[in-house]
Protein backbone atom coordinates (compact mmCIF):
# COMPACT_ATOMS: atom_id res chain seq x y z
CA UNK A 1 0.00 0.00 0.00
CA UNK A 2 1.17 3.41 -0.64
CA UNK A 3 2.61 5.48 2.45
CA UNK A 4 0.88 8.63 2.24
CA UNK A 5 2.58 9.87 5.51
CA UNK A 6 4.57 13.27 5.64
CA UNK A 7 7.39 13.93 7.83
CA UNK A 8 7.55 17.39 8.83
CA UNK A 9 10.58 18.95 11.19
CA UNK A 10 9.25 21.85 13.00
CA UNK A 11 12.16 23.99 14.29
CA UNK A 12 11.91 27.05 17.25
CA UNK A 13 15.10 29.18 16.26
CA UNK A 14 17.32 30.55 18.69
CA UNK A 15 20.99 31.20 19.37
CA UNK A 16 21.15 30.20 22.55
CA UNK A 17 18.70 27.25 22.11
CA UNK A 18 17.32 25.86 18.87
CA UNK A 19 14.17 23.28 19.58
CA UNK A 20 13.24 21.10 17.06
CA UNK A 21 10.44 18.33 16.26
CA UNK A 22 9.90 15.77 13.96
CA UNK A 23 6.32 14.47 13.71
CA UNK A 24 5.32 11.64 11.02
CA UNK A 25 1.41 12.55 10.03
CA UNK A 26 -1.40 10.96 8.10
CA UNK A 27 -4.96 11.71 7.83
CA UNK A 28 -4.83 13.89 11.28
CA UNK A 29 -3.32 11.76 12.85
CA UNK A 30 0.53 12.33 14.56
CA UNK A 31 3.44 10.37 15.61
CA UNK A 32 6.31 12.07 17.45
CA UNK A 33 9.27 10.74 15.93
CA UNK A 34 12.22 12.65 17.44
CA UNK A 35 12.14 15.97 19.34
CA UNK A 36 14.51 18.02 21.43
CA UNK A 37 16.93 20.92 21.34
CA UNK A 38 20.32 21.93 19.61
CA UNK A 39 22.63 24.17 22.47
CA UNK A 40 25.32 25.35 20.74
CA UNK A 41 27.89 25.71 24.04
CA UNK A 42 27.87 29.70 24.79
CA UNK A 43 31.99 29.25 25.07
CA UNK A 44 32.48 29.13 21.27
CA UNK A 45 32.48 32.25 18.95
CA UNK A 46 28.98 33.11 17.90
CA UNK A 47 30.01 32.29 14.05
CA UNK A 48 30.69 28.59 15.19
CA UNK A 49 27.36 28.19 17.27
CA UNK A 50 25.24 29.44 13.94
CA UNK A 51 27.63 26.25 12.15
CA UNK A 52 26.32 24.16 15.13
CA UNK A 53 22.71 24.65 14.07
CA UNK A 54 23.27 24.62 10.69
CA UNK A 55 24.81 21.19 10.86
CA UNK A 56 22.62 20.24 13.34
CA UNK A 57 19.60 20.62 11.37
CA UNK A 58 20.81 19.08 8.38
CA UNK A 59 21.69 15.87 10.47
CA UNK A 60 17.93 15.59 11.16
CA UNK A 61 17.32 15.95 7.49
CA UNK A 62 19.35 13.59 6.33
CA UNK A 63 18.02 10.95 9.07
CA UNK A 64 14.65 11.99 8.70
CA UNK A 65 14.07 13.36 5.64
CA UNK A 66 11.17 15.66 6.04
CA UNK A 67 9.01 16.78 3.60
CA UNK A 68 8.62 19.75 4.46
CA UNK A 69 10.71 22.32 7.19
CA UNK A 70 8.61 24.88 9.38
CA UNK A 71 10.06 27.49 11.15
CA UNK A 72 8.73 29.55 13.70
CA UNK A 73 7.91 33.48 12.42
CA UNK A 74 9.50 35.66 15.09
CA UNK A 75 8.86 38.95 16.54
CA UNK A 76 10.91 41.04 17.94
CA UNK A 77 9.75 43.93 19.34
CA UNK A 78 12.70 46.82 19.62
CA UNK A 79 16.14 45.04 20.22
CA UNK A 80 17.71 45.61 16.85
CA UNK A 81 21.01 43.66 18.58
CA UNK A 82 18.82 40.55 19.45
CA UNK A 83 17.11 40.58 15.76
CA UNK A 84 20.54 40.43 14.07
CA UNK A 85 21.53 37.44 16.11
CA UNK A 86 17.99 36.00 15.62
CA UNK A 87 17.86 36.66 12.07
CA UNK A 88 21.63 34.69 11.96
CA UNK A 89 20.01 31.78 13.53
CA UNK A 90 17.15 31.18 11.09
CA UNK A 91 19.60 31.89 8.13
CA UNK A 92 21.34 29.00 9.23
CA UNK A 93 18.56 26.96 9.57
CA UNK A 94 17.02 27.97 6.16
CA UNK A 95 20.33 27.35 4.24
CA UNK A 96 20.50 23.88 5.81
CA UNK A 97 16.79 23.57 4.19
CA UNK A 98 17.42 25.24 0.93
CA UNK A 99 20.59 23.61 0.58
CA UNK A 100 18.55 19.97 0.70
CA UNK A 101 15.76 21.18 -1.25
CA UNK A 102 13.40 20.87 1.69
CA UNK A 103 10.62 23.38 0.93
CA UNK A 104 10.33 25.34 4.06
CA UNK A 105 7.25 27.66 5.75
CA UNK A 106 6.61 29.46 8.87
CA UNK A 107 3.74 30.43 10.78
CA UNK A 108 3.21 32.84 13.56
CA UNK A 109 3.27 31.27 17.43
CA UNK A 110 0.06 32.43 17.63
CA UNK A 111 -1.13 30.19 14.72
CA UNK A 112 0.65 27.78 16.17
CA UNK A 113 -1.19 27.95 19.32
CA UNK A 114 -4.10 28.21 18.06
CA UNK A 115 -3.97 25.51 15.64
CA UNK A 116 -3.25 23.29 18.50
CA UNK A 117 -4.78 24.34 21.26
CA UNK A 118 -7.51 26.09 19.48
CA UNK A 119 -6.54 29.15 20.95
CA UNK A 120 -3.71 31.67 19.87
CA UNK A 121 -2.99 33.00 23.55
CA UNK A 122 -2.64 29.37 25.11
CA UNK A 123 -0.34 28.96 28.00
CA UNK A 124 2.89 26.87 27.62
CA UNK A 125 1.44 24.14 29.66
CA UNK A 126 -1.55 23.98 28.09
CA UNK A 127 0.48 24.05 24.94
CA UNK A 128 1.98 21.25 26.46
CA UNK A 129 -0.84 19.12 27.33
CA UNK A 130 -2.32 18.72 24.05
CA UNK A 131 0.71 17.91 22.36
CA UNK A 132 1.12 14.93 25.19
CA UNK A 133 -2.47 13.87 24.15
CA UNK A 134 -1.93 14.55 20.12
CA UNK A 135 1.21 13.39 20.03
CA UNK A 136 -0.04 10.27 22.59
CA UNK A 137 3.50 10.83 24.45
CA UNK A 138 3.81 9.05 27.94
CA UNK A 139 4.69 12.60 29.26
CA UNK A 140 4.76 16.54 28.73
CA UNK A 141 7.33 17.30 25.71
CA UNK A 142 10.17 19.50 27.58
CA UNK A 143 11.44 21.62 27.33
CA UNK A 144 9.52 23.88 26.25
CA UNK A 145 11.32 25.06 22.75
CA UNK A 146 11.41 21.32 21.58
CA UNK A 147 7.58 21.77 22.61
CA UNK A 148 7.27 25.27 20.52
CA UNK A 149 8.98 23.44 17.52
CA UNK A 150 6.42 20.58 18.05
CA UNK A 151 3.56 22.58 17.74
CA UNK A 152 5.01 24.80 14.54
CA UNK A 153 5.15 20.67 13.05
CA UNK A 154 1.37 19.88 13.42
CA UNK A 155 0.13 23.36 12.89
CA UNK A 156 1.70 22.35 9.25
CA UNK A 157 0.36 19.04 8.72
CA UNK A 158 -3.16 20.59 9.87
CA UNK A 159 -2.78 23.58 7.14
CA UNK A 160 -1.61 20.57 4.75
CA UNK A 161 -5.04 18.58 5.41
CA UNK A 162 -7.01 21.71 4.88
CA UNK A 163 -5.59 22.89 1.34
CA UNK A 164 -6.38 18.94 0.78
CA UNK A 165 -9.51 19.03 1.38
CA UNK A 166 -10.06 22.39 -0.37
CA UNK A 167 -8.49 21.00 -3.34
CA UNK A 168 -10.17 17.60 -3.18
CA UNK B 1 60.83 30.21 -1.59
CA UNK B 2 58.04 30.03 0.57
CA UNK B 3 54.79 31.95 -0.41
CA UNK B 4 53.72 33.73 2.79
CA UNK B 5 50.98 35.84 0.98
CA UNK B 6 47.26 35.62 2.36
CA UNK B 7 44.07 35.53 0.59
CA UNK B 8 41.64 37.29 2.07
CA UNK B 9 37.87 37.68 1.39
CA UNK B 10 36.02 40.68 2.35
CA UNK B 11 31.87 40.26 2.41
CA UNK B 12 29.34 43.36 2.67
CA UNK B 13 25.91 40.97 3.69
CA UNK B 14 23.12 42.10 1.83
CA UNK B 15 19.24 40.55 1.08
CA UNK B 16 19.39 42.42 -2.09
CA UNK B 17 22.92 42.73 -3.03
CA UNK B 18 25.95 41.19 -1.22
CA UNK B 19 29.60 42.37 -1.85
CA UNK B 20 32.86 40.42 -1.99
CA UNK B 21 36.87 41.21 -2.64
CA UNK B 22 39.44 39.16 -2.66
CA UNK B 23 42.61 40.41 -2.49
CA UNK B 24 46.11 38.79 -2.02
CA UNK B 25 48.48 40.48 0.30
CA UNK B 26 52.45 40.21 1.36
CA UNK B 27 54.04 43.23 3.45
CA UNK B 28 51.08 45.21 2.65
CA UNK B 29 50.79 45.05 -0.33
CA UNK B 30 47.80 44.13 -2.24
CA UNK B 31 46.55 43.05 -5.04
CA UNK B 32 42.70 42.33 -6.12
CA UNK B 33 42.61 38.71 -7.52
CA UNK B 34 38.49 39.10 -8.00
CA UNK B 35 35.58 41.36 -6.73
CA UNK B 36 31.58 41.49 -7.00
CA UNK B 37 28.43 41.00 -6.17
CA UNK B 38 26.08 38.49 -5.68
CA UNK B 39 22.46 39.38 -6.70
CA UNK B 40 20.08 36.31 -5.63
CA UNK B 41 16.33 37.51 -8.01
CA UNK B 42 14.00 39.28 -6.12
CA UNK B 43 11.60 36.81 -7.55
CA UNK B 44 13.06 34.16 -5.60
CA UNK B 45 11.74 33.49 -1.94
CA UNK B 46 13.87 35.15 0.60
CA UNK B 47 14.59 31.64 1.79
CA UNK B 48 16.14 30.81 -1.85
CA UNK B 49 17.90 34.29 -1.96
CA UNK B 50 19.65 33.14 1.41
CA UNK B 51 21.17 29.90 -0.10
CA UNK B 52 22.08 31.86 -2.94
CA UNK B 53 24.19 33.54 -0.85
CA UNK B 54 25.75 31.21 0.93
CA UNK B 55 26.13 28.98 -2.31
CA UNK B 56 28.05 31.96 -3.68
CA UNK B 57 30.17 32.18 -0.45
CA UNK B 58 30.88 29.00 -0.39
CA UNK B 59 31.98 28.81 -4.29
CA UNK B 60 34.33 32.17 -3.86
CA UNK B 61 35.86 30.00 -0.93
CA UNK B 62 36.53 26.81 -2.74
CA UNK B 63 38.08 28.85 -5.78
CA UNK B 64 40.15 30.82 -3.81
CA UNK B 65 40.81 29.22 -0.62
CA UNK B 66 40.91 32.03 1.43
CA UNK B 67 42.88 32.29 5.22
CA UNK B 68 40.22 34.49 6.30
CA UNK B 69 36.75 35.82 5.88
CA UNK B 70 35.89 39.46 6.68
CA UNK B 71 32.78 40.39 7.25
CA UNK B 72 31.12 44.15 8.07
CA UNK B 73 30.00 44.49 11.25
CA UNK B 74 26.40 45.90 10.55
CA UNK B 75 24.19 48.61 12.26
CA UNK B 76 21.23 48.91 12.03
CA UNK B 77 19.73 51.69 14.18
CA UNK B 78 15.64 50.96 14.42
CA UNK B 79 14.47 48.52 12.27
CA UNK B 80 14.10 45.18 13.59
CA UNK B 81 13.01 43.53 10.41
CA UNK B 82 15.71 44.55 8.31
CA UNK B 83 18.07 43.74 11.10
CA UNK B 84 16.35 40.17 11.20
CA UNK B 85 16.57 39.78 7.24
CA UNK B 86 20.19 41.26 7.66
CA UNK B 87 20.79 38.90 10.54
CA UNK B 88 19.59 36.19 7.42
CA UNK B 89 22.57 37.01 5.02
CA UNK B 90 24.65 37.68 7.57
CA UNK B 91 24.15 33.88 8.33
CA UNK B 92 24.57 32.24 5.37
CA UNK B 93 27.78 33.80 5.11
CA UNK B 94 29.20 32.93 8.42
CA UNK B 95 27.42 29.68 7.91
CA UNK B 96 29.67 29.06 4.51
CA UNK B 97 33.02 30.12 6.06
CA UNK B 98 32.39 28.02 8.96
CA UNK B 99 31.88 24.91 7.44
CA UNK B 100 34.90 25.45 5.40
CA UNK B 101 37.13 25.81 8.68
CA UNK B 102 37.92 29.45 7.59
CA UNK B 103 38.24 31.62 10.55
CA UNK B 104 35.59 35.29 10.24
CA UNK B 105 36.70 38.50 11.70
CA UNK B 106 34.58 41.41 11.53
CA UNK B 107 34.57 45.03 11.11
CA UNK B 108 33.25 48.26 11.80
CA UNK B 109 32.43 50.15 8.26
CA UNK B 110 34.41 52.90 10.33
CA UNK B 111 37.23 50.99 11.15
CA UNK B 112 37.46 49.86 7.25
CA UNK B 113 37.12 53.21 5.97
CA UNK B 114 39.88 54.43 8.45
CA UNK B 115 42.37 51.92 7.37
CA UNK B 116 41.67 52.11 3.40
CA UNK B 117 41.50 56.41 3.71
CA UNK B 118 42.80 57.20 7.09
CA UNK B 119 39.74 58.35 7.94
CA UNK B 120 36.59 56.84 9.50
CA UNK B 121 34.26 59.13 8.05
CA UNK B 122 35.41 59.32 4.52
CA UNK B 123 32.84 59.16 1.18
CA UNK B 124 32.62 56.27 -0.95
CA UNK B 125 34.24 58.28 -3.39
CA UNK B 126 37.48 58.71 -1.14
CA UNK B 127 36.88 54.97 -0.23
CA UNK B 128 36.84 54.02 -3.99
CA UNK B 129 40.17 56.24 -5.33
CA UNK B 130 42.29 54.80 -2.75
CA UNK B 131 40.91 50.89 -3.02
CA UNK B 132 42.01 51.86 -7.17
CA UNK B 133 45.26 53.37 -5.95
CA UNK B 134 46.23 50.38 -3.40
CA UNK B 135 45.22 47.62 -5.32
CA UNK B 136 46.67 49.35 -9.06
CA UNK B 137 43.02 48.71 -10.34
CA UNK B 138 42.58 50.30 -13.94
CA UNK B 139 39.25 51.73 -12.69
CA UNK B 140 37.79 52.23 -9.57
CA UNK B 141 36.26 48.94 -7.97
CA UNK B 142 32.00 49.28 -8.71
CA UNK B 143 29.37 48.80 -7.03
CA UNK B 144 30.09 49.98 -3.89
CA UNK B 145 28.90 46.78 -2.31
CA UNK B 146 32.48 45.36 -3.64
CA UNK B 147 34.36 48.65 -3.21
CA UNK B 148 33.19 47.92 0.45
CA UNK B 149 34.20 44.35 0.51
CA UNK B 150 37.41 45.22 -0.97
CA UNK B 151 38.01 47.80 1.88
CA UNK B 152 37.16 44.81 4.61
CA UNK B 153 39.98 42.69 3.05
CA UNK B 154 42.53 45.28 3.10
CA UNK B 155 41.10 46.50 6.97
CA UNK B 156 42.31 42.90 8.01
CA UNK B 157 45.33 42.64 5.62
CA UNK B 158 46.45 45.87 7.76
CA UNK B 159 45.39 44.07 11.57
CA UNK B 160 47.31 41.70 10.15
CA UNK B 161 50.22 43.21 9.96
CA UNK B 162 50.00 45.40 12.78
CA UNK B 163 49.77 42.19 14.74
CA UNK B 164 52.71 40.62 13.12
CA UNK B 165 54.65 43.47 13.68
CA UNK B 166 53.97 43.42 17.33
CA UNK B 167 54.68 39.85 17.61
CA UNK B 168 58.08 40.31 15.74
Amino acid sequence: MEDNSKIILGVDPGTKITGYGVIKTLNNKHIAVDYGCIRPPQKYPLSKRYFIIFDGIEKLIEKYKPHAVVVETQFVKKNVQIALKLGMARGSIIVAAEKNNIPIYEYAPRKAKQSVVGNGAASKYQVQKMLKMLLNLSQDPTPEDAADALALAICHAHQMDFLNKIRT
